[in-house]
């Protein structure tokens, strides 16, 4: 009977062995299923490197290259030079490479003053991705962002529209080899002196990325000027001290202007008029991207061309621009 | 004593027990972390739809939309017109649509003709993406390619500088109205207009994407201008035949030719010198991203404009472009 017994508890106890087994391979099975996918480890660190780190432009950017980490299961991080300083950020730059992060995101403060540092990642087998501003002579493995002569093209054919193509304008921007501001504008001034015969460019101020010092450009701009009808405002600052000066002096009605960027003041300034336009920048996709592609690159998992050497004709991302006037403003409030 | 033997059976047993449980929750744990990621279902089907479907062009293409599919695990189906027919790619895609298929990757054989049917895919909840050749008045959701005007430009400074700025040049194209054939042959026209006033494009001819017309053009033209320096020949078949033609005359030494793409016969003659240059496209990366581009839209993991009726400016990617010449021949080859 006590034999029997033990044998019984036996029998039980190894079939209590088999069910917990074939469950937990059950699970390990649905799970390995899933484990297929493009993912990382979040010992996997990326930086992203930007200047004026604390402004406001940079936060959607940031939310991209994150919510990228977050779906690659890779780990981020935030770095910048604190004031506009090409030296500064040369040095965070290399601060950063020192740790020898799995990857760089950088928005260039100079066309090509940061070659070298970014030569030196390469070299030291540190991806780079440039995004927001480029560095075409560096070997970088791609650039992310606006294609930035092409949005200066659509604020030339947005004034021109408003301006019925006829009419004196001015350029406000920031004249220090950053090259979003370079390739700006000279989309703006190649397609008006090209396709508008009847629209002149009669000035072109350095406005230092500042809204006082925009604002007296503009004023001094209209001193000489006084039957100005248009401005194109190649950066994010300066939009709302030129609306300032068409405001002090009046002028709001008579002189359309095209800004740049979505920060709240501007966007204020397209609701109630006094901006006729503003240029918003798919920001969350230049993070988003940005970071997707230093994966692509740190896991062998993108086909780079054959010659080392053609690194300007690398892929690119366009993250396209929308023009924001008073009828779609509201969609651009603080996301 | 049996007593005893009883409950030491009964202990062994359940630190047993312990074990396996503990083992596979192990396990678990290590496949849950990597199960983060990211990653589809493999029921979930995209589909690439191309015309001419059996040419060679598209595998590698296709292989790029197949690398993507095994990195996201999901999967693909490759669907085609047969022929170089306007109506049969459109019936392919409606056919496709019909199926609801996660996404549809497709390079459109004309630039508009293929609008409403890829509205109504849109309406019906399959995303769609443009690859190799766009529909510019499409609502796809993006174009990733080569940036075809740029091509063109490309072009027009290599055989620019071949011909030390100086002589008579001619264009075989395909005229019909296929988006990146319209494309590059006016970045070539406007680059040699408007940046090198002592070179002239004599003559502009339909090749009809056909090896034997596109000789039989050159030979016309080589009558009419016997003095013919260069010619930039717009798409893949018409290559061979334009090379064909300046062997047939005898004027290889004379007249410098630009090719496109990298079939097998085109890079032969590269390398024997017969033309002088053939453009390769980032044909690869445009089948990986187009399918990574379609899973983000379809896993709501992108962020689209605010306005669904900004369309043209989406984000766009440019897969690049990479001169072929004798010096770096060798790579292109079967790949």
């Amino acid at each position: 009977m006590k034999k029997l017994l033990f044998v019984y508890g036996l029998l039980m106890v190894a079939f209590l062995i088999y069910l917990i087994d074939f469950q937990s391979r059950e699970a390990n099975a649905s799970l390995e299923e899933k484990s297929k996918g493009l993912h990382g480890d979040i010992d996997e660190k990326y930086v992203m490197v930007t200047f004026q780190a604390g402004a406001d432009y940079w936060k959607n950017i940031l939310k991209g290259f994150e919510d990228a980490s977050q779906a690659l299961n890779v780990s981020v991080e935030y770095r910048g030079a604190a004031q506009y300083d090409v030296k500064e950020q040369i040095t965070v730059l290399e601060q950063v490479i020192a740790k020898k992060p799995s990857g760089i995101a950088i928005s260039a403060i100079h066309s090509d003053a940061l070659d070298v540092t970014i030569y030196k990642a390469i070299d030291a087998g540190v991806p780079v991705v440039l995004f927001d501003s480029d560095a075409p002579k560096s070997n970088a493995y791609s650039y992310i962002g606006t294609n930035n002569y092409n949005a200066g093209v659509t604020a030339a054919h947005e004034i021109s529209d408003m301006l019925n193509n006829n009419g004196k304008v001015a350029v406000i921007t920031l004249s220090n080899n950053q090259q979003n501001q370079i390739d700006r504008l000279k989309g703006f001034q190649e397609t008006i002196e090209g396709q508008y015969p009847d629209i002149k460019v009669v000035a072109i101020k350095n406005g230092k990325g500042n809204q006082l010092v925009s604002k007296q450009a503009v004023i001094d701009i209209l001193k000489q000027h006084p039957d100005l009808k248009g401005i194109f405002v190649t950066e994010a600052s300066g939009g709302v001290g030129v609306g300032e000066a068409a405001i002090l002096l009046n002028k709001v009605h008579q002189v359309k202007i095209i800004a740049f960027d979505t920060d709240k003041q501007t966007l204020d300034m397209v609701k109630d008029g006094t901006i006729a336009a503003t240029l918003a920048q798919g920001t969350w996709n230049m993070g988003y991207w940005s970071l997707q592609y230093l994966f692509h690159v740190r896991h062998d998992l993108i086909k780079l061309p054959n010659d080392p050497y053609t690194h300007d004709i690398l892929p690119k991302m366009d993250t396209g621009i929308t023009v924001v006037s008073r009828k779609n403003v509201e969609n651009y409030y603080a996301k």
